[in-house]
């Protein structure tokens, strides 16, 4: 089965939006071993979107459509491809008594009572008229239903399954989930077995090299790598559970400490879920990454279990003042040293009472840099229970990349100490 | 002038890296008053190149491709364009010198010397090899230049100009705005003028309502509006600098006290700016954003001028051990309420020193809502000397969506205080 992914919206030629729908979609569609042919963004307007299709058709037969499905005049996907493809539109019960009975719950919660004006904007149904034929696809998150063609014998373009899905992520993300990737599945061609894997603390090359005995022992095998500043995320795909499970065997034997639990998708994450698990707090103290690692934190639901807090110095009499570094330690090894780390380290766990802890303090430009203390140099300390690290780090980059980089490594050594590893 | 946008790389279609590159280029382009036609996401073989080229020369006679320009094997967008051009490659002496010198600076920097092991890989030559009667973009960040290819009367494609451009952000960036927007403005179908305002605290809808009387009165002019969560931008261009001008005005007139300073790309930017020129210190102490508007702040280069540090507050004994905020006030009022985030904006500002201060305290979901104080009530604090305000909000969306929010009111409120707006 080919794929090939469709998105409309001017906002996204205008760079006005970032398209996390597609990899969104894409890292999905990776665990299941398949990787589209192609994607596209097309403005809103009815020949451009027509165009894409026919391309993305050319290239692919499961195409997969985001945005334009709404209520307003630039929502033109679906009457578009309806017309491209040659099926009317028809008005779906089910989706208009969901649209009216989502409307009720809006103007009951903004309290706008039974008030003419606050009646159902008649645009609104226009969402309930979908290509005859075609399967629906229910949002729990908005108003546009979604919808499966598959084109038949006869049709115009037969042999195609085409998905369109609303463009916002938060109702993309469950309907892909819940509804596309049960439609991708029956579709693929034969069944295939497929797990994904998070190594942290790895470079992909040493993954990538680490690999080869398992690729060549397993011939049927599919492998693919990607890379993040946190982790590579490693994907196997087989068309038998028998080499699956004896390749993740081999995997998990390979990898072993480096390997986040099944279901964690950042290191923060596992942080969060094993120290939940080991019943004790964390406490942060950032200079140069400057809440960066409490945000990544707290991103996480349930953050507040396991998190007390963080102390943010950025200015020397915040470290001294709040956290306890010494005026000696900051004259004589200065704020970006091994011993303030130390300091801040202690100090943030004691006035907050934490078991474990992580401090940062760095450089991470563009400017401030010495020839002695240049960009990229970052003290890092991490507690858990009675071990203490101070690293030395040395990061190049931008000042966006050595912060995500530090809150990495500063993640991650967390995460072994927590394990009992380093 | 047509613009298409080609980005090469696995990488994007499985969802390892978001198309940044697209969003960036977008932006600027929409800067000259154009938006892209198409962009297609393909992978790095050549056949999808091709295609991909193939298509995009189709819907537009400009394409800029990022990607696949490196020295790796897997790197195939220069081979596979020239050919499909009918270009031969030939090397590029000045870009083989600065690969040279690059390798060299970098050997140096690793203290490797004169040491075999580490003389140039052979195939990191290869990206010297440009297709003939190219332009060679010079490319300070990186070792593969990017090329500009204007085809001729004769060639297989007349009257077609394609820019390749290396993938990392870090090195497509500075190419794009010091070597690429000039080309784009040499091929613009006679001149234009644009400018870009970024307007903070009003809704989209609202922009679009105030902007009609404006494009009534002029015509020639070209708007085009982009929401984020932190502000609209919104852009003019018009064939005239006169036209330009007065619009520019009049939207200035509308807008007033909205509109971020010329140059200011988000609002930490205009606070931290604005500070600095004020000579007052900023603090901050974030709850349910756990450190998020601390980062949004010190991601900004020299920050650390006006910005003393912040408490993440998380749990609540650090609300109280840490910020001072009463025990009373969490058992009666609740650690989100609006006394506590005065407590807390009161305790940060005292605790660190700082003339103007932020406080948040609020429920980001998607669990511990209650009927009383339902998910996305948050209350923010924003002091800037003798001026206080608590505002109570209740936002809609996921964690994240409340999370940006909140950071986006609190940032904005601060930025009016300082100017003395409310």
């Amino acid at each position: 089965m080919k794929i090939g992914i469709l998105c409309i919206g001017d906002e996204l030629l205008k760079g006005a939006v970032v398209n996390t729908n597609l990899s969104y979609m894409g890292q999905k569609l990776l665990e299941l071993g398949l990787v589209p042919e192609l994607s596209l963004e097309v403005p809103d307007r009815p020949g451009d979107v027509v165009r894409g299709l026919e391309f993305a058709m050319r290239c692919a037969d499961f195409i997969i459509t985001s945005g334009g499905l709404g209520p307003t005049a630039d929502d033109l996907t679906k009457p578009s491809i309806a017309e491209y493809l040659g099926y009317p539109l028809e008005l779906c019960n089910e989706a208009a008594e969901a649209i009216k009975a989502r409307w009720t719950t809006l103007r009951n919660a903004h309290g706008w009572g039974q008030n003419a004006q606050h009646s159902l904007p008649f645009h609104f149904l226009n969402q309930a008229y979908v290509p005859k034929g075609c399967r629906v696809l229910m949002n729990r998150f908005g108003t546009a239903p979604g919808i499966y063609v598959a084109t038949k014998e006869g049709d115009r373009f037969p042999g195609k399954k085409i998905v369109m899905l609303p463009g916002p992520p938060s109702e993309l993300h469950p309907m892909f989930d819940d509804q596309v990737l049960p439609i991708v599945r029956e579709n693929m061609d034969g069944k295939i077995f497929s797990r994904l894997f998070h190594i942290s603390g790895v470079p992909e090359s040493k993954v990538e090299e680490s690999m080869q005995p398992v690729i060549a022992a397993f011939p049927e095998l599919s492998v693919a790598y990607c890379a993040a500043p946190e982790f590579v995320k490693l994907f196997l795909s087989a068309p038998d559970s028998g080499i699956l499970e004896s390749a993740s065997g081999r995997v998990r034997a390979i990898f072993a400490d480096s390997l986040l639990s099944d279901g964690s998708r950042t290191v923060a994450e596992e942080v969060v879920r094993l120290l939940a698990r080991a019943g004790h707090k964390l406490a942060t103290a950032e200079s140069c990454t400057g809440g960066m690692i409490a945000s990544l934190i707290t991103e996480i639901p349930g953050a507040s279990e396991i998190y007390l807090g963080s102390v943010v110095p950025y200015a020397n009499e915040v470290k001294t003042g709040a956290l306890g570094v010494r005026e000696a330690t900051l004259r004589t090894a200065g704020a970006v040293s091994a011993d303030c780390a130390a300091e801040m380290l202690d100090g943030v766990c004691g006035k907050l009472g934490a078991e474990c802890g992580i401090s940062v303090t760095g450089i991470a430009g563009p400017g401030g840099g010495t020839p002695e203390k240049p960009v990229g140099l970052v003290y890092i300390g991490v507690r858990y229970l009675d071990r203490v690290r101070i690293m030395e780090n040395r990061f190049r980059g931008s000042r966006e990349q050595i912060r995500a980089r530090t809150a990495a490594v500063a993640l991650n050594t967390l995460r072994r100490f927590i394990l009992g590893l380093d």
